[in-house]
């Protein structure tokens, strides 16, 4: 049989999403950083009055109506925001839009495992500089790196560098630097002002956790009109879908909900980051909608996922330098995350 | 300013998708294929049965139960099958998979302009083989082609080659052989059973225009297993929405549904094609849902294409060579394609 596959695509493993458990198996679902509260009322409104007739129609190629509603309430134009299907999507056209194939794109590492594999689909080096600890002056990308990606809270670990911290990195960067912000809604500080002093700066953001809707997948840019125009030239031609671009732009209306729903979340996460380091679990301050619990016996965070997985609790463990002490955990419900601690405490003497 | 875009995007048009006008201007919008009826009932059923809570939580990313309907539909298995948000995603997955940046990809031409610009952005190289008439034998790839794309039926001029030609083109080609049926529900034959036979062929489809499904993006390729394993490991990870997914499967139930609608509009195509002809214009015969009347007088398409817009008909004009003759027209209800001819019929002592 012939092989008619890219030896780098063969080579590569692809992308592991969090398991997605059956509804009726009841886990207590926090693998995946989904918002433990429901869209806001106006999205099922929305949904209500949407004429199916019209899903025989192309959506609108440019999202105009949803870059306008984005570029109102972050003060900016349309043509600085550029809709994707999901941030994925948004990530991929930006390695395709700045980094050609055999130049080199960077990150910390540990990170989002994305910006390594879509670099390798592109044909492009990849170079990973170690993580720093939050106050710590980060490494900054050498010259040759084209395209810099910082997840900014970072993933899987939660923590984040303050806005200054982050201007400082980008402006000694000689490439286009990117701040993937699909947390920063749950976070003190954000680079969306960066984006207006410095032109090598995109920020890059996502509905799928702020308000709800991982679902439908809608992620964005806010960049330079310059580099937004040669992005939407890179996208596919209709990348977002009808319902999609109806659906979050009711969401987004509703200030008043996601306020209030990030609001319990960042609240839980204070919470359990005090009871759970009170009893002995090692937290790092979170600025994300999730925490990365170490139980106190290090190296054991293969076993506490699979204790916690035994009591239907689901989190994310990584095979990685640097994570194999702990594990991902999103923020559920306050109820939710009570129930967790009860599971904390009771597990706590296999891991002390 | 620093100049941070790839010089082979700064060079390039991106796709410039149909004019989506306002539907209050009333036009008769023929323009972009789209099907004239609306999606199936079942479609609407779903809509109103969906759960707007669960839009909190991330699609299935292998769309898992979307491939087994279609796997069931046409006798594969969902390990043969790939979705993708519409078949530009699909389109982009091949070119990623196949062809390493540097290397050749190829179609006749003119065709659908997205396989060029796909390329481009890969940093491959492309060839373009000059599209043959309908019963000759068309030009085969050469030995570095990697991958070749064969819109069948073609756009946007309509006809369809033969299986048997199609199987002998195929058969020639040492790279990877794509069919790209986007119109194949409207003809009368096509490449599926050539999966089964050999190895090089993978066969693209979409819901847009035979299902009626444009605005929700869903394309898939049917392949052998081996391809579609590697395949998704190049996919974005959450690419086909969870509202896509679960109302295509609905719409797919519906057999019944699909087939009459899909032989209202052959019929419309087909007298349509008989009294537009008798009238003096030349048209191939179609196996899309959609023609390319060319008026008698030659290289006049572009006039033609500005007066039909006046008298509101939206149609296509493609300013390229062997085009300049005609426009695209999607075939709409039987209701809109007896306005056309009237309209036909008022203009055509100017074009002839």
């Amino acid at each position: 049989m012939t092989n008619y596959i890219r030896p780098t695509i063969a080579a590569m493993k692809g992308y592991v999403p969090g398991f997605q458990p059956d509804p009726k198996d009841h886990y207590i679902k926090l693998n995946s950083n989904e918002n433990p509260y429901p869209p806001s009322p106006r999205v099922h409104e929305m949904l209500e009055r949407t004429a199916y007739e019209d899903l025989r129609i192309y959506p609108d190629p440019e999202s105009l109506d949803l870059r306008k509603k984005l570029g109102n309430l972050y003060g900016f134009s349309s043509r600085q925001i550029i809709c994707g299907n999901g941030s994925d999507d948004i990530l991929n056209i930006i390695v395709r839009t700045f980094a050609d194939p055999g130049e080199t794109i960077g990150s910390h590492e540990p990170t989002f495992p994305l910006y390594r594999l879509l670099a390798a689909i592109h044909g492009s080096k990849f170079v990973a500089l170690p993580l720093s600890e939050p106050y710590e002056t980060p490494s900054i990308p050498s010259e040759k790196v084209k395209v810099f990606f910082l997840a900014n809270p970072n993933s899987p670990v939660g923590f984040g560098y303050p806005r200054a911290l982050v201007a400082e990195m980008a402006r000694k960067t000689k490439g286009i630097f990117i701040v993937d912000e699909a947390y920063a809604e749950f976070a003190k500080e954000n680079a969306l002002d960066l984006v207006r002093e410095m032109e090598n700066v995109i920020v890059v953001r996502t509905v799928s956790k702020s308000y709800s809707l991982a679902g439908i997948r809608l992620g964005y840019a806010i960049g330079h009109e310059k580099w937004i125009t040669e992005m939407l030239k890179v996208k596919d031609p209709f990348n977002v879908t009808r319902l999609t671009q109806s659906l979050v732009a009711s969401g987004l209306e509703d200030q008043e909900y996601f306020q209030e729903t990030t609001q319990k979340i960042v609240e839980t996460r204070e919470w359990f980051f005090r009871e759970a380091t009170a009893m002995g679990f090692r937290i790092l301050p979170s600025q994300a909608n999730f925490v990365f619990p170490q139980p106190p016996r290090k190296g054991r965070g293969k076993a506490f996922y699979q204790a916690l997985f035994q009591r239907k609790i689901l989190t994310r463990y990584y095979d990685e330098e640097g994570l194999r002490d702990g594990v991902r955990m999103t923020i559920g419900t306050q109820g939710e995350m009570e129930e967790v601690l009860k599971v904390f405490k009771e597990i706590l003497p296999d891991f002390s």
